[in-house]
């Protein structure tokens, strides 16, 4: 079987893929499914989210330029709705780069989210799917492979080899591995990655501390369905109940 | 001015682009005019590469899986090369990664070869021709991302960012500059290398250890023309006279 990474998104996937979008979309996300969420839409268009909102009730959530959107309950940061009580079954955050990802990886099987946060969770749940091949597939920043998601991918790969020595690492597996031997601490390259400078810029140093945690969460946002709006997909993730057998 | 990198070639170029391809094309090409090469060819077909020889009573390069294919003089190995009296003004390299790459590059206004080999040279020429943007393009190791390359555009970067300090990083040049940081000695990102492990294979680990020599050549192979064969572009370069003008 292979462990695929690809550094930004590629083409022709067919098994599991593992979207890593450390900062913050992917941290976040395991987070809300601790505090006892449901389901979890992720839309590129802020008003589909609204539209989505409205019909299920749920809890809005992102920003753009720094500041949630109108009529939005919360920053996609992961400092503050750690904090937060959430009282809602459904959740949509509003994301730009990680719903534009999703709607390119065609033939995927499986799509899980991953970052540092759910690492060992993920990496069962990806061992208890797949088939052929497990593909960590980085979000990047603004089009270009970032640090925060290519030290992940790093992480990732080494715990899927201790768990399963037989997998072949191909693409960008190699130097994902190597970028964890040469960070000793997790905080670093997400301190020095474009995402982690760009929330610096914000005052956001916490969000970035957070994210740093390994296997704080395990929760696996699995994409159910995706639900197709005028303006833009939304991408419905809940998480298995069976991942929890499987991990046993 | 921006300084663009790469880890992967992409699309919509539109001034100076270094193509990287350390392991092996970008290194031999400027010790080869070292010694004295008046005209280089790329190409991706062994046919053609044969066509262009014949016509110019060029030396042939290359190799497929270890071995220079039939009727070529030489592999594409540095160490051998170096060490070959050269009395041909014309030679070919069949190459399958690096001139598919070139095929990529629209939009383009020049297309130099850099490496470690040449890093002082090519960064000083780049800057000689720049208008708006030096992007600095990995050819990568079988269409993924590599060590060797992304760590070569990590110290091209750095040489830039020296001479010019107000170049805007762009893409991947952050996390090009970190990987110089991480690695002192640019042996081991080469080493360790998709590339470096294959040619380890062959036995080839001196191949690796000259391409680690930084700035050992002062020639800047640059694309002077595509020739049109039936089936394979042919690419032609050679070294400018100015290189040597603008970098007094």
């Amino acid at each position: 079987m292979q462990l695929r990474v690809d550094l930004l998104p590629r083409n022709h996937y067919r098994d599991v893929v593992v979207l890593i979008d450390v900062l913050r979309t992917c941290t976040v996300a395991p987070l809300l499914f601790d505090h006892g969420l449901k389901r979890l839409y992720l839309c590129p268009s802020v008003r589909v989210c609204r539209e989505l909102a409205q019909r299920d009730g749920a809890l809005l959530i992102g920003e753009r330029r720094g500041l949630p959107p109108e009529g939005f309950n919360h920053a996609n940061s992961p400092a503050v709705l750690r904090a937060v009580g959430l009282k809602h079954q459904t959740a949509v955050i509003y994301s730009e780069n990680a719903p534009v990802v999703l709607g390119r990886l065609h033939g995927a099987r499986h799509v899980l989210l991953g970052s540092l946060a759910n690492a060992a969770a993920v990496v069962r749940r990806a061992l208890a799917l797949a088939r052929e091949e497990i593909a960590l597939v980085c979000a990047g920043y603004e089009g270009s492979e970032d640090l925060d998601d290519s030290f992940a991918a790093g992480l990732l790969s080494a715990l899927l080899l201790s768990q399963r020595a037989e997998l072949q690492p191909v693409g960008a597996a190699q130097l994902a591995l190597t970028l964890l031997t040469v960070f000793p601490d997790p905080l670093e390259p997400l301190w020095r990655s474009r995402a982690g400078r760009a929330l610096q810029q914000f005052m956001l140093h916490d969000d970035i501390a957070l994210a740093s945690f390994i296997s704080q969460s395990d929760q696996v946002p699995e994409l159910r369905q995706v639900v197709p709006f005028q303006r833009a997909d939304a991408f419905c993730f809940d998480v298995a109940v069976m991942s929890h057998a499987s991990a046993a």
